[in-house]
Parts: structure tokens; C-alpha cells; sequence
């Protein structure tokens, strides 16, 4: 049976744009710094360790992030870290939050389709200023009737921002790279949700398994399939 | 004549709970950390001038400016400073995100007494995962119908707030102890202000002078006089 879908939610980093390339991209300048005092594995096993125990305090986001690489820096090198070493850690922080935003390959032709029939929602966590920068850089802005920035994904931020836009849950459906932030909490409120993986998954977003059999669940390889799934379960709603 | 307010904004940082006095703490044990090397006034001055050539991309908050002061550490050291002096900076942003929140004398009632005549929304800038932390800490959420952290507060910034929450700017009267960000954008565009100056105002948030012409501009001393001035100029609201 059709659902009667009049809103769909979309995250943004790595459903409508690349980021965790640029994270890799780090990993992997770091490990190189820091490869006469430890091998790569070691360096990335610590620095999820640091970046885990500072996530209550710091948040998501590239800042916070670097502040952990600054950390694990000085701890596996017992000190021995050069300042201009350090110094290339933040310069690095801010290549990446002065990133160009790179699209994945049919975003705005999927959005401009399903913007003249279902109201639009971006959902992102992280940075707030980070966040509204990439939304002003991708050019995508006007696609969407709201965009919000949230500090964790859970049903109850959902809750909240559908509750804020008036939306009934069943009528929602969410559209991310990450089943543990943008599927199953909404799945769990009785929304609907379609996954798009991203070829890295970052180690905190992994979930034990795909909730397959669950009747709202859907599972596409590239937004450019969006349009179709979407035609076959919802009940187009003129907005 | 009486305005007919519906809705009061608070800001929250310097305005509810103290938090200007935390920097001010650390700027007094960072420049003793840099004491060998350059006078207080020095490290002041180019401390100042990092934080104003990272505002843009590292935004307001605790994390960014703790990037800037290792940044400038390094700089002013000319790279001597020493790993183990950096980890004391992290440390002590770690201090200031877990540090409790210390509310102003009789904010909780002043809150409890309009709560109960106007919608109240909080309304304050910086990052998104402290300041939600800090609201969380303060005991004070339930007497605000919404709360919206923003990147910056701007006319742009407070008129999609009011927006979205379908408040008249007419209507709305914003409390706060910042002139530039509290006051003057709300003044510009048609709604009322109410300035509490601090103790402490930050270089970046100064204004060369205050609108005592305007007639929607207000002054007072302490955030105990406010039920008092609303009583004055506003219509009361039974919402």
C-alpha cells in the first residue's frame, strides 16, 4: 500500500555531499605525521579512543575533532611533538572547514523533482556554523522548506523538529548515509526511512544490522534512484 | 502608550547565567602561561587578533577559541612553547564546557512570573552542543515555549526566528546584555530592546555608543527590575 508522504527529511554530509573523504584524508596526513613514533593502526586506535572520550564534551564536528588529534598527538608522542606539528594540525582543521562543498552526481536534479511535490527538510548534526557554511556553499539551500542543525540524532531531536514543522510522523521520510542517526530513530517513531550507503562509514555511526525486514525500511545504491522509490511508495502529495 | 508584547527573548550567556567571567579566568591563566615570553598586554592584543582572523571559519564558542589560543601560543613563542603548556590550554577548555552554570540572582523567578503573561523563546549564539548543555544545566528550559541557538545573531538571524515561531517583531521585546547582537538588530527591525550590561563586555561585541534616543530602547540595572519596566510598557498578554 502507498503511504501518504508530504515531507522528506534529507541528512547532508555524505547524502548530498562528500565529507567523510575529507576525514580519510586527514587519517591519513596524520598517521603519516606521527609514523616515527607509531604505526597507523596504533595512531587511529588511540585517536577514536581520545575523539570517544571528548564526543560528551566536544560534539561532532571538524573543531572538536581536531582539538582530539591535538590530544592523542601530544599523548602518543609523550610530548615530544613539535609545535610546528601541531601548528599543521590546525592549519589542516582549517582546510577542511574551508572545503569546497563537493555534490555527489544528481543531487540538485533529484531535489528541484521532489521540491515541487513534498516539502523538503534538511536534518544534519554537528557544527552549527560548519553546517550553515556547506548549506550556503552547496547552492541547495532553496530546495528545502527548513534546515535544521542538530547536536545528536535521536527520536526525540526527530520529534522535535517535526513538531516544530507540523508534520506527522507517518507522513515523513528520512534519507541518509548513516542507519544508526538517520534511519532508525525515525523507523522507531514510526516514520519511514531509505538508506544510501557512503563507502566509509565512521566507526561511531556503525550499527550491528540492517533492520531489512522492517516494512518502512528501504535501501537504494544512489540518490539518483530517489525519485523512483519514492513513485512507488508514496502517495504523491501536491504541497 | 503600552506595546501590546506577546513575546519575551532572552539571551542566555552574561544575561541569564554568568560566562563571560569563565574567559576571563582563562585569559588571566593563559597569560601567565606565556609569561616568560611577552607582557599580558602582548598576549592580549594578539590572542585578540587570532580569534578575529578565525572568527569567521571557527565561529564563537569555547573549542574555536581554544584553537586560537594554541595557535597564538605557538606564534608568540615562536614554537618553543612546550607540548605538556598545550595540553594545560586543552585542559582548561575541557574545564570551561564541564563548568556549571551559575545563574544570576532571581532569574528563576523573574522567568516563573512572566512565563506565565508572555510566550518566552531563548534566544543565543554560539555552539550548538554547549550552549544546548548549558540550557540543559540551567534549570531553566521549561519556562521558555522555544530555544534556538544561532551562528549569529543578526536582523536576518532574529527575523527568521520570529518567523518561524509566528511572532509579530512589533510584538517581541528581546532582553540581553550585548548592545550589538541583543539589542540593535532586534531595534531595526520594528521590535523593542532592553539592555543589562554586564560586568564584562567582550572587545568584539562593543558599540561606540548606545540608543538612548530610540523609543523602543531600554536600560536596566539587574534582571530583577524587568518585571517591573514590562509591567510599564506592555499591554500584558494572557497567552
Amino acid at each position: 500500500m502507498k503511504s501518504p508522504i508530504t515531507t522528506i527529511g534529507f541528512d547532508a554530509d555524505d547524502t548530498l555531499w562528500h565529507n567523510e573523504n575529507l576525514f580519510e584524508d586527514h587519517h591519513s596526513k596524520y598517521c603519516q605525521l606521527l609514523s616515527e613514533y607509531h604505526d597507523a593502526e596504533t595512531v587511529e586506535k588511540v585517536l577514536y579512543e581520545t575523539e570517544m572520550r571528548n564526543l560528551e564534551l566536544f560534539g561532532y564536528g571538524i573543531k572538536g575533532f581536531t582539538l582530539s588529534c591535538i590530544e592523542t598527538a601530544i599523548h602518543l608522542t609523550q610530548g615530544e611533538i613539535k609545535s610546528e606539528e601541531i601548528q599543521r594540525i590546525i592549519d589542516h582543521c582549517r582546510h577542511m572547514l574551508s572545503h569546497p562543498v563537493e555534490l555527489f552526481d544528481d543531487v540538485e536534479e533529484v531535489l528541484r523533482n521532489l521540491s515541487s511535490k513534498f516539502q523538503l527538510i534538511l536534518i544534519t548534526k554537528g557544527d552549527l556554523r560548519d553546517q550553515e557554511r556547506k548549506i550556503a556553499k552547496s547552492g541547495l539551500a532553496a530546495y528545502f522548506d527548513h534546515a535544521e542543525v542538530v547536536s545528536e540524532k535521536t527520536a526525540e531531536s526527530y520529534a522535535r523538529v517535526l513538531g516544530r514543522t507540523r508534520v506527522p510522523v507517518k507522513q515523513f521520510v528520512m534519507i541518509g548515509n548513516s542507519l544508526k542517526s538517520d534511519i532508525l530513530p525515525v523507523l522507531n517513531l514510526g516514520g519511514h526511512g531509505i538508506h544510501i550507503p557512503y563507502r566509509i562509514t565512521w566507526e561511531h555511526e556503525r550499527v550491528d544490522s540492517t533492520p531489512h525486514e522492517h516494512d518502512n525500511f528501504y535501501q537504494i545504491e544512489s540518490i539518483s534512484q530517489l525519485p523512483d522509490l519514492i513513485d512507488i511508495i508514496a502517495v504523491d502529495s501536491i504541497i
